[in-house]
């Protein structure tokens, strides 16, 4: 199965994204030449969704030592390189271990001339997208077993082929079930302030024939009090060692209120999004945005333009509240310090 | 007190509305002559708050009466102005209330001739504004010593000035709680789909000082999480015999996460909110609104424009989330069936 959209393309001399912050508007595309293009399409959100971040990352990385020259100080420029897209964004881990893969194909090649580094490094960006798009496959498939044959399942953010390589991991599963004959009924929270369920989720699936409903974010308790949510299923942009998960803003709410009307909360994700060293949710560094983000939509202000704002981009749920968690290795259920350790010692050996 | 703001005044030939549809941006008023007018602007959002309602549908029937002639049919006539305002929303129960305070007056006054009903009409017109603002002082009288001496409180929607004719339900009490020297911080949400939260509420507090900082509602359950919230306080729309409580969309989850974070729920709302012919929430109807309210912010699509949405206006709070019911006859404090109506044989013997 192959998705309708696509959020990355990898040339040899350039990386082309969709431009997610036009959608659903308008379809148009962004070109990134240098490691500094990239940066600033993570930035400014261009490009979103913690995979597609990680691909977008090494995609950058090799970009930009693409345009190094021989009697560049290749150390000190790739490292440059590496600080300039670890800068873009704090909370979704994946970006740093993408950055570290760069950093150790690098360590394996030490002395290596430019050009075959060039190559090897392009190589090795291509690897991680093509990877990310078998990641997807695979959860989709574990996942499929959490989905009953009847269900509307509830999703937050986007978490599909924008915000992956591949057909995504929450949306993944339900294109899975989609495909695989199930009946499924998608309720997308529009995802306040960015409105990805809004703008991309909604869009994503439209375009699919995949039934979905758009609600506003304050919908979903009301929701599941009628009976009328089977299970909600998100993505994560960090997960901490104990299971913690650090996700777009709004997925806290939605997994207390799942608890109260014993509604299961799952959350899929790439194990690359497992943080080991973070201990707890508590560590996970919350990204911070811009005030006009929740001020603004579009262009146009919808509250006084010099109004004191909060905006989180991310919450972080505790594991107790989630039933598990769906990678490409299997499901923790629950995720735990144990079973999380448990899927990369499988995945290691595998 | 006076609040900075009128959202409604009241002309021998008039009602002037402040268009609350083009707040924040834009001050401008409309001025309604007719009943006819009066149902618009109430159907189109340029006046909304449940009290505020009540008093432009009186206001309305007063207008509809001017207008009549002598050799009109009075009862058929007035039955028809009634029903045309009785249209406009179905969940706020102080528009019917209202207009059975104007019906009422009629009746006292049978056979009367048509200058003297349309003098009477207007007078009981106004006196429903006057006893709302009397109404607001006195909630915000009794809230207050629900009120720590510095609290952050969290509402939702709009319920000041502009929801009524006074200082406000909820806000009321804040208005009340500020200006007696209390140090208050006002987390307003922005409440999707309509915004009244950061269209409104941002922006009348602002105007007067007092302290406020605008969020998604998706941030509610984290903010708590991180015991930033003291207590939630929002207003209602229909309050049914046994406490359970109508009001704007998400309230019910905030509702629920307030309860699972230990913080303190109240409501609060004048008496004619109280609908003793409702046994319980699940028979309050709920209004259901255009579905382009969700898929546009002004004039923009934020979503693909034929996609399927759900918009119910209000949801339910079944009572036992409410800490307490504030009302103009006193607290309610949990809000049942006894304590409510204990409240309102007070405000009858009074």
């Amino acid at each position: 199965m192959r998705p309708a959209v696509c959020a990355l393309e990898l040339y040899p001399d350039r990386l082309r994204l969709l431009d997610q912050r036009r959608l659903p508007l308008e379809e148009t595309y962004v070109d990134c030449y240098s490691h500094h293009e990239v940066a600033e399409a993570i930035r400014s959100l261009v490009v979103r969704g913690a995979p597609a971040i990680g691909v977008a990352a090494a995609a950058g990385i090799a970009l930009g030592v693409r345009q190094l020259r021989p009697e560049d100080d290749f150390p000190a420029a790739f490292a440059a390189i590496c600080e300039t897209l670890a800068q873009t964004r704090p909370t979704a881990v994946n970006l740093f271990w993408a950055i570290a893969r760069m950093r150790a194909c690098v360590e394996r090649h030490q002395g290596a001339p430019l050009p075959e580094l060039q190559r090897l490094l392009m190589a090795e960006a291509r690897r991680l997208l093509e990877e990310d798009r078998e990641i997807c496959r695979r959860i989709g498939e574990h996942g499929l077993s959490l989905i009953p044959p009847r269900s509307t399942i509830l999703t937050h953010c986007n978490t599909g082929a924008l915000a992956t390589a591949g057909i995504g991991t929450a949306l993944g599963i339900i294109r899975a079930a989609h495909y695989g004959g199930r009946q499924v009924h998608v309720l997308a929270g529009e995802t306040r302030p960015v409105l990805q369920g809004a703008r991309l989720t909604a869009w994503e699936l439209q375009r699919e024939g995949i039934p979905v409903t758009l609600i506003t974010d304050s919908m979903a308790g009301s929701l599941m009090a009628q009976g009328r949510v089977d299970l909600v299923l998100v993505g994560a942009d960090r997960i901490a060692a104990n299971g913690d998960v650090a996700n777009k803003i709004g997925t806290y709410s939605l997994a207390v209120l799942a608890q109260a009307h014993r509604v299961p909360f799952y959350v899929a994700a790439p194990l690359s999004t497992i943080d080991a060293n973070t201990a707890s949710g508590a560590q996970i560094p919350i990204e911070y945005r811009a005030a006009d983000e929740v001020r603004k939509v579009g262009d146009r202000y919808i509250a006084p333009p010099e109004v004191e704002v909060e905006n989180p981009a991310f919450d972080v749920t505790p594991a107790h509240y989630i039933r598990a968690l769906i990678t490409e290795a299997g499901i923790a259920m629950p995720p735990t310090a144990e079973t999380l350790a448990a899927l990369q010692r499988a995945a290691a050996s595998s």
